[in-house]
C-alpha cells in the first residue's frame, strides 16, 4: 500500500523487487490493492481505444488489465463509468527553474495536468551553483510526488569567461561524476553551443563523449538547417528547437527525435504548429515524434501543461490516441523508460489519468494513489506537498553583489557621441543592435526621454568578479521607476532597468535583501515582487502561490509600460542570441561574440 | 579507413571517439572516406522513401546524408543509379546454434541477406558448456564481421535435474556475472519456463531481477492467453512466440514487444502470417512490432533470412518501408541501439543494403566496407571469413558418454504389456503420448515392424550421470538403420533412433569419435554426416559448406523414411513441450512433468 506520508517516486518499489507479487496478483493468487473498472483504455502501444477494461493495481504498479467485471474479490473497486483512462504524460524536456518553483512544488501543477513523469534539465541552477545546485535539485526531485529524471546540463556556462561570469562551470569531468552518482541522470541536457559543437570544439565534444561512453543519449538545441548534419553526426539525438516544418523534417531524417514544443500562443516558444508539418503535411511517421513544454512560468504551467500541448497537436490534425502517445509512450521509449511508464503494460507504474473526451485530465493516479480527483488535489497529495524538500543554507545565499555597489548608471556624456543601444522588440527573444547618435541633454532624465532610452545594468552576483556593466535599452517603454531580476539567463547575474538610479537601487536592494527575485519599483516603492530565495531562481512556496505572485507581477510589469514580458527581459543577458546582449562584462555582439563599448566617438 | 585484416564490429570506432571527425566531415572541413550517391533512401525514421540522396561515410559511420550531387571532393564516389538504399537489418532474436555454424560463419549468410546486426541467445551452448561456452561464443561473436549482441540465456537447464541432466546450470549469480563482464549482453534471453515464472518460482524471478536491476530488458517465450498478464507483470517485455492474431494482440496490449517470427513455410516456426493479424486485421500500430528469424538451419539460413521475413510481412499487407523498419529500426529501438544502427541518422554505423524494388538485397556495406556486391561476397569479406575465431580445446571435447556404453535397446518383454510410446507427428514439434498394447513377437525386429515402432535412446553426454534411457517411437517411419544427433534440445544429450542395436552403435560411435554431429546410418555404413565438433552443436566450417552437408543429410533423412525432419527429431528430448518426451532420465509426461516407465503391466 502506498505510504501517504512519503508519496514520492520511491513509494513504489522497483519492478525488479515486485515481479513475484505482481505475477501472483495477475494470476489471482494474491489480491490487488485496488481495481479501476469500467474504463475505456487509451492504448499507446497499439494506438487504439480499448473498450470495457479494468486495471488491477498492486504496490503502485499495474498487475493486469482485464475485461471489465473480471475482478470479483474484495479489494476497493472504482467504476469509471466508461471514462477514458490513459497513461500519465511524460514530458521529455523542460526546465523546472522556468516555473520559479521547486521540484516538489512543480509536481502539483504537473499532476493537475495529467503529467506524472518529467525529464528536466537543471541548467539554470547549475549556472548559479555548479554541481552542488544540480545535486540539491535532484534531492528536491527525489522528494517530489512525481517521477523526475534529469538530463545533465551540458553547457554551463553558456558562453565563456571572457564574455560573462557564471556561478557554475561544468566540464566533462564534473558531468561524468554527475552521471555516475545519479542513476536518474538519463541523458545529457541540451547542447546549446551548437555552433561550437559543429566546429569541433574540444570541450563540447569531451562533454558529449562523457555521455555517450556511459550509454546516455545527448539532447540538442539547434537553429539553422546547415547545422543539422554536423550536429547529428556529433551524436545529438533529440531536439525541441525544430521551429518549422522543414528543419523538423531534416532533423527527423538525421536520426534526431523531434520534441514538438508547445507554449502559450502569445509566446515564441509555441513552435509546434509549424514544426508539426513534418507529420501532417509531409506524412512522416509519428513514432519518433514527441511533445514537450520546455519553459513555463508558474502561471502558464497551470494553464498550458503538456496536456494542452497534446490537445494542440490534435487541433493540428493528429489523431487523439497518437497525440497522447507522443506525450507518453514516445518520450518514455526515447529514454528507455517504456518498461516503467508510458502505457498500460504489466509491471508499469500505475500512473494514470482519467480524461474527458477532449483529452482534458479530470483525475490522476500517481503510483496507484489518487492524487487529483475531479481536477482538485486530494488529501494524499496535499499531505505530500506540505512536506517539501528544503534546500540547504548555501542555496539561500547566492546574491553576492559587489560591496559597495558602484554607480548603477553611467556618467552623462560630455558631448555628442554614438551609443550601442539594445533595441527590444516583441516577442522578446531577439534584440536589435541599434547605433544611436546621441546629443546629451541637460541631464540623463531629459536625454533618456528625448531618445526613447532607459538604463540597463548587469551586476555580477556570484561573488567572483564584482563586475558591473552599463547599457541602454531602446524602446523598452518603461514609464517610470525600475524593474529588476536575479534571473538573467544563463549566468543569472542581476539585471536592472530603470529611469533613475534611486529606483534602480531600491530594486537591487530589495532583491539583495531577499536573496533574489523579480520586482517592479515605482517612485521608491516596490509595487510587485516575486521572491526567489533559492539560488535567486526559485520560490519556496506552492505553485499556486507563485502563480498568483506572477500574475500580479505581470500586471505591474504591463502598467510600468515594459514592451517585452519579464521572461524576455530575463533573456537580455543571454549572449548566444542575436544581435546584442549585455552581461556583467559589457555589451556583447552576437554572433561575432565580441564586446563593444556603450559610448563611441561620434 | 577500415582495416580489412580485422573486419569486425570493432573496425568502426565507438561514436563517442568519433564525433569531432564526423562533425568535420559533415561540415566540409574534412573529407569523407567514400560517398554513395544517386540513391533513393528507405527512411525508417519517417517511413518514406527519399529520392536523390547521397551518403557521406567516414570511419565506417554515416557523417551526413545530402542531396545527390552535393559532394564535389576527391573521395571515392559510387553512383547507385537510383537504387534503393536501406539500413541493414537487425534481427532481435535468434539462436546461432540452430544454424550449426559459429558466429564468424553465421556472418556470411547474414550479410548476404542484408542483416548486419543480430541479437542472439546462446542458450544451446550454455546448456552444454555453462558460462564458459557463452563466453567463448561471445569471443567468437567479437571476431565476426557482424554486429552481434547477446541476450543472456535465462533458462539453463530448461527444466530441472530431476527430469534431465544438462551440462550447464545458470543461476542468477552466474547470469549477473555475464551481464557485468560483457557489455554486449543487452538483455535477458527468452524466459522459457513461463509457467514457473507465472507461478512465482524464486529461481526464475531471481534471474529476472538480475536483469532488471541492471536495466536490461527481459525477453519472453510464452504460449497461452491466460499466461499473458502474469508473465508481463513479471517484467517480460518481448516475445517471438505470439503464434496467432489474438495472443499477439493480448501481448502487445500488455506492453510486450512483438517479434513476428518468419520461418520456412513448411515449418511450424512460420507464425508471422497469423500473428500479423494484430496489425493488418486489428489495426495495431507497427511501432512496437518487429520481425525475427529465431531458428534456421544452415541451408534455410541462406534462403530464408530476415530479408525474406520482411518480404513475407509485405506480402501480408504491410507497406514496404514499414516492414523494413520492423526489421531494422524497431528492433534497434527495442534494445536501445537506435543511436548505432537501424537508420540513416548522423553518426550511425554505415551498415547499408542496396535493395531491388522487391526488397531483395543486392549489395551490403558493413561499417562502410562493401562486403556483398551483386549478391556475392567481396574479397574484403572473404579475407575476414578466412580467419575465424577458433574455440578452445574444451569446446572440442564435450562427448563424455558412459564407458562402457550400456545396451542401447531394452530387453524384449517376456509377455504382453503396455508401452508408453512416443508418437511422432508433423510438423514435428508436439509429440503424442500413445499407450500401445504390445504382444511381443519372436524378436525385436518382428515386434517393431508389427507395431510401427522403432527404438529411441537418449544417452547423457556431459560426463555427469552416465544415464541412458530407452523409449519407443511410433510412426517415425524409419525403414532401416539408425539416425543420431548430439543436438538434443535443450540439454543436448545424444539421441539415437534405430531399428537395431548394431546400426545405433555405429551411429553413436561415429558421433563420439568426431565429438558430435548428426548422422544417418544404413546397414552399418554412415550415409550422411554433419560433423558438429564444437560443443557437439556447431561445425567449424563455412556456412556454405555446412549448408551443403545439411542438404545431403536431409536427403538421406528422407530416404531413410523419417516422418519428421531432423530438427524435429532434435526436439524429442525437449521436456517442456507436450505430450511426452524422452530425456536421459526416462520418459517425461508434459505438462505434468513426471517420469513414466516404458513398459507397464498389461
Amino acid at each position: 500500500m502506498t505510504d501517504t506520508r512519503t508519496l514520492t517516486r520511491f513509494s513504489v518499489e522497483p519492478l525488479s523487487r515486485m515481479t513475484r507479487h505482481l505475477a501472483a496478483v495477475a494470476s489471482g493468487r494474491a489480491e490487488p490493492d485496488r481495481v479501476l473498472t469500467g474504463a475505456r483504455l487509451l492504448s499507446t502501444y497499439s494506438e487504439r481505444i480499448l473498450p470495457d477494461r479494468e486495471v488491477w493495481i498492486a504496490g503502485g504498479r499495474i498487475a493486469a488489465v482485464k475485461p471489465a467485471g473480471t475482478y470479483r474479490g474484495g479489494a476497493p473497486r472504482q467504476d469509471l463509468a466508461g471514462g477514458l483512462l490513459a497513461p500519465g504524460l511524460v514530458d521529455p524536456h523542460l526546465h523546472i527553474e522556468s516555473s520559479m518553483v521547486t521540484a516538489c512544488a512543480y509536481a502539483e501543477a504537473a499532476l493537475l495536468n495529467g503529467t506524472t513523469t518529467i525529464v528536466c534539465d537543471s541548467h539554470e541552477i547549475g549556472n548559479v551553483l555548479d554541481s552542488d545546485g544540480i545535486a540539491w535539485m535532484l534531492e528536491d526531485a527525489r522528494a517530489a510526488p512525481l517521477n523526475i529524471y534529469l538530463t545533465v546540463p551540458s553547457t554551463v556556462p553558456a558562453t565563456s569567461p571572457e564574455l560573462e561570469t557564471a556561478g557554475g562551470d561544468l566540464d566533462a569531468v564534473k558531468i561524468a561524476a554527475l552521471f555516475d552518482a545519479w542513476p536518474e541522470a538519463i541523458g545529457l541536457g541540451e547542447k546549446m553551443d551548437f555552433v561550437a559543437v559543429c566546429e569541433g570544439d574540444p570541450r563540447a565534444h569531451a562533454i558529449i563523449r562523457a555521455a555517450l561512453e556511459r550509454g546516455r543519449p545527448v539532447s540538442g538545441h539547434i537553429y539553422g538547417r546547415d547545422f543539422v548534419a554536423p550536429y547529428a553526426a556529433s551524436g545529438v539525438t533529440d531536439t525541441h528547437e525544430a521551429i518549422d516544418r522543414d528543419i523538423a523534417d531534416d532533423l527527423l531524417e538525421a536520426g534526431v527525435w523531434i520534441y514538438l514544443r508547445g507554449g502559450p500562443p502569445t509566446t515564441p516558444w509555441h513552435s509546434l504548429p509549424k514544426a508539426i508539418g513534418t507529420m501532417v503535411e509531409y506524412g512522416a511517421a509519428a513514432k519518433r515524434i514527441c511533445v514537450c513544454t520546455d519553459d513555463r512560468d508558474a502561471q502558464d504551467l497551470l494553464a498550458f501543461g503538456l496536456d494542452w500541448v497534446v490537445r494542440e497537436a490534435v487541433r493540428m490534425g493528429v489523431p487523439k490516441v497518437q497525440a497522447w502517445s507522443m506525450g507518453s509512450l514516445h518520450p518514455a521509449t526515447r529514454y528507455g523508460l517504456d518498461g516503467e511508464v508510458g502505457g498500460f503494460g504489466g509491471g508499469r507504474r500505475a500512473d494514470l489519468v482519467l480524461l474527458d473526451d477532449d483529452l482534458v485530465p479530470q483525475s490522476t493516479w500517481y503510483g496507484g494513489a489518487l492524487v487529483v480527483e475531479n481536477r482538485r488535489i486530494t488529501p494524499i497529495l496535499e499531505a505530500a506537498l506540505s512536506r517539501p524538500y528544503r534546500y540547504p543554507a548555501p542555496a539561500y545565499a547566492t546574491m553576492h553583489l559587489p560591496d559597495p555597489l558602484p554607480a548603477l548608471i553611467p556618467d552623462l556624456p560630455a558631448g555628442p557621441c554614438r551609443i550601442n543601444a539594445i533595441r527590444t522588440t516583441l516577442p522578446g527573444i531577439e534584440l536589435t543592435h541599434e547605433v544611436v547618435d546621441l546629443v546629451p541633454g541637460p541631464d540623463w532624465s531629459a536625454t533618456l526621454a528625448e531618445n526613447d532610452l532607459c538604463f540597463v545594468t548587469v551586476i555580477e552576483r556570484h561573488g567572483r568578479a564584482g563586475n558591473l556593466a552599463h547599457g541602454l535599452l531602446r524602446a523598452f517603454g518603461l514609464k517610470r521607476g525600475a524593474v529588476a531580476s536575479s534571473v538573467g539567463h544563463d549566468s543569472h547575474n542581476v539585471i536592472v532597468a530603470g529611469l533613475n538610479e534611486a529606483d534602480m537601487r531600491v530594486a537591487l536592494d530589495t532583491l539583495s535583501g531577499i536573496q533574489g527575485g523579480v520586482c517592479v519599483v515605482e517612485d521608491g516603492r516596490v509595487v510587485a515582487l516575486v521572491p526567489l530565495p533559492v539560488a535567486g531562481l526559485l520560490s519556496d512556496k506552492r505553485v499556486t502561490a507563485v502563480a498568483e505572485e506572477v500574475r500580479v507581477l505581470k500586471e505591474a510589469w504591463d502598467r510600468a509600460g515594459c514592451t517585452i514580458p519579464y521572461m524576455g527581459f530575463n533573456l537580455i543577458p543571454l549572449s548566444v542570441i542575436p544581435e546584442i546582449r549585455i552581461t556583467d562584462k559589457g555589451l556583447v555582439l552576437v554572433p561575432g561574440m565580441r564586446i563593444v563599448p556603450l559610448f563611441e566617438a561620434a
